[in-house]
């Protein structure tokens, strides 16, 4: 029990603690290979609940899934200038296609006669060999618009890493549409947009801003990024999710065209947008605690956990009855329960687990609740305890869940909302920043400026945020006009 | 329509008919990678539905997805001798992790200066990553057994590639467990080998022969691999699922060991278990006809779809209402329906596109139905159709969508049983086996005999099957004693 509380304080060191909270709530842990990280079952369950919403989400929009190679020819990469630009120096690359024995007799090593005349590359994105493939697919407006997910490993060779954060290798799903006019896709950009800000809010109960990149922190092919950005406990910004606008870049890369409604021929027009494992990284930051994870209900891999105390067989074999009958009634109601009744573990070591583990709602029954027709009911979010009769207790823990779900949510809003502040010159903003939050600045547009505020003080241009305040002002550093107040932070 | 129909028969080119169907079926397509698919949306809806059933059978028997590195270190691959002699040969390495611009000014080239110091292997299978990891996480027998799958693409560098049978990439499910004894691991190996059977069967239609492979045929690094051989209509034998009893070689190979109960210390054992998107290819050679995809009602896409015959706007306004009303009845019953109501395509072309597609349930719905209350329904596994009162139709089609689910099942085990047949000499051998399908024949358990046997027949053991007769006998070659028949069959 020692060892399982063993976190490091956020207030201590924050970084630190994720890495530990990550390892100790046994959710991922480092590999064999570099930056590649191994995804456990309690923390791929919540990937698992993820992607079913998710993809509920996407497939209520009229999207399909299917699925595109792993590999990619490398002179795809290169077809689309600032793609390539993005994406070459961090492409792990296959060379050859077979092993051979060791001529020292021990182990293999690659053969040499098994080059391929072209090197392929593992995909860190998808847009080159898809739309490669959507070339064929497309002759004129009736095939017109396709909208296909894919959910996808993919692979960016990353020089620092961090589990969920930030991986060699993670796991994704990667939306990739085609349109016959630009104002279709654009309309389709926003609607992934809000289907990924409301599963951030309605499900991670993580609130974000809705906005669009600078140019700077545009992905590489795009036109236009739209992004969902949170704030996370230590006053960073995370980049949850990303809706891009690609114009017609990748259909002239690939020669995509259709005939027109008109008659004409023209290039198709394009979006993609992905979400990742990372959000799992941005779940943990954004809610949990010094005594481990705060899962909001609807991702936790159960809601409830239940413990009996006993001190015999006996007594164990009539909270068994007691918890079959509450369990049942509760999944009927929906509610995803564990019963925890090993008997090689002491209720206190459950507790300090199940805590560990996130799980909203925790059940106590013991033999003197049986005689009195009670429950202890333990709320993880708040760490409050209580003990209600027990008839009816699963309309009660129904109603908790939700009530937990919106009270993460407020906190998190709450959190965020004490340190989003207005900032109205250089001096201050540099000062500002050293606290953390997401400071609101006028900015002259040009990523001059940008990067030199970079450069100067780590902070980024989060987004140009859609919505909130639109007033025009002075850029904080040169003082040229600004169209409105951008959203800076040090990120993620 | 001419061009929808122009499936070569399976008569003429079985081996035609078949790559005419994944095309135009719309299930998948070869991609610009050599041997690399593109699964489409149809193709991909119906390994979604195969993934649902199958990942609840595992949770059903207590197994947790997680996930493991898309990349395994060359050396991890030779700690298993049979292992790296069983895949060595078709692996794709990658050497390097950055490409960068090329001196002449054309593309990307592999930057030398990012050579990994030692090479990784795109994961054929996964259980030397696998063993690496569990290494850390088992000491005890309290953290046994690991009951873990993984849904995950793996590449296999095949010279002869087919689209769904044997692609250079494919997805897959693997199932990796580590137990205390032996005798749990066996009891793993067995229980999953059934579940594949139970899925085979139950959702594919598709019977199977429950056995075990011979020595020639087992998995690179197992004791022993069970299978589910299927047979396909052209009379060729398709593996479908493997399940192995690993033994405890990995365990050594990696050095995994667990303090026991009664305090010493051994080797874990293994078992490992998968299935791949192969099995839409046996799903669509084992049911489909020359009109196009045959699909069981368990796995397809949409169950029923609906066709409306009208002349005008109003009629198809009449036509709409009443099929609003159907297709709510029908979806209250689990039913999953399409109402293809585009205006663009005469019902014509509807009606040969959902054969080929392969829909169980065709309802076509006009004017003059409208009129006498009538619906007419046609069935793809028989091409038959009946015009049918539409009062409480969704009863008769929710009990039809069973009643092809059964037939299918019953045709393929027909014709199953047409094609399986005693030989007893080898002669007759080398004629039954130009004729396709099973034959039980006896053997005398030597790989020296079961390799002249494939090298003069291009027939292997399918597998030493489980369950039917067990009389022993003389080997139809050497003569020598033969402990019971075994399956023989040429296969894909």
């Amino acid at each position: 029990m020692a060892e399982l509380k063993e976190l490091t304080s956020r207030s201590v060191d924050y970084s630190q603690w994720y890495q530990d909270l990550v390892i100790k709530a046994d959710l991922a842990e480092n590999s064999a290979v570099r930056g590649c990280m191994v995804i456990k079952p309690y923390g791929y369950a919540i990937w698992e609940k993820m992607q079913a919403e998710l993809d509920r989400m996407f497939k209520e929009t009229g999207h399909q899934n299917a699925y595109f190679p792993l590999l990619i020819p490398k002179s795809f990469l290169s077809k689309e200038a600032d793609h390539v630009e993005g994406f070459a120096k961090e492409c792990a690359v296959v060379t050859h296609y077979r092993l051979k024995a060791s001529p020292d007799g021990k182990g293999v090593v690659v053969d040499p006669a098994a080059k391929l005349e072209e090197e392929l590359i593992i995909r860190p994105t998808s847009e080159t060999i898809i739309w490669n493939t959507y070339k064929n697919w497309i002759q004129s407006y009736r095939d017109l618009p396709i909208l296909i997910n894919q959910w996808a490993n993919v692979v960016r060779w990353e020089m620092r890493t961090r589990l969920f954060l930030r991986t060699a290798e993670f796991l994704w799903q990667e939306g990739h549409t085609a349109h016959a006019t630009e104002k279709e896709a654009l309309v389709e950009t926003r609607q992934m947009l809000d289907v990924y800000a409301t599963f951030a809010e309605n499900f991670m109960a993580m609130p974000v801003v809705k906005g669009i990149k600078s140019a700077n922190e545009r992905f590489a092919g795009a036109v236009e990024t739209f992004c969902i950005e949170a704030l996370m406990q230590d006053g960073k910004a995370l980049q949850a999710g990303t809706s891009h606008f690609l114009g017609q870049n990748f259909a002239k890369a690939f020669d995509v065209t259709f005939s027109s409604k008109e008659g004409t021929r023209d290039y198709v027009w394009a979006t993609s947008w992905g979400v990742s494992t990372r959000l799992i990284g941005g779940l943990i930051m954004c809610h949990s605690d010094d005594n481990g994870l705060v899962l909001p209900p609807k991702l936790a891999p159960y809601q409830v956990v239940i413990v009996p105390i006993y001190r015999n067989e006996e007594q164990l074999n009539q909270i068994d009855a007691k918890v079959a009958e509450l369990a049942a009634k509760l999944r009927a109601l929906g509610v995803s329960v564990k019963y925890d009744n090993s008997d090689n573990k002491k209720p206190g070591w459950k507790f300090a687990e199940y805590e560990l583990k996130g799980v909203p709602v925790r059940l106590a029954l013991g033999a003197r609740d049986l005689e009195n027709g009670t429950i202890e009911v333990a709320r993880r979010d708040t760490l409050t305890k209580e003990t209600l009769p027990i008839d009816n207790i699963e309309q009660h823990i129904k109603t908790l869940l939700d009530e937990i779900q919106a009270n993460i949510y407020a906190k998190a809003a709450n959190y965020r909302a004490s340190v989003t502040r207005e900032v109205n010159s250089y001096d201050e903003f540099k000062v500002e920043i050293e606290k953390g939050g997401f400071l609101l600045c006028h900015w002259d547009g040009t990523t001059e400026t940008e990067e030199r505020i970079k450069a100067e003080t780590k902070a980024t241009i989060r987004c140009i945020p859609l919505e909130g305040d639109k007033t025009p002002g002075s850029c904080m550093v040169t003082g040229k006009p600004s169209a409105q107040r951008v959203v800076f932070a040090r990120a993620y």
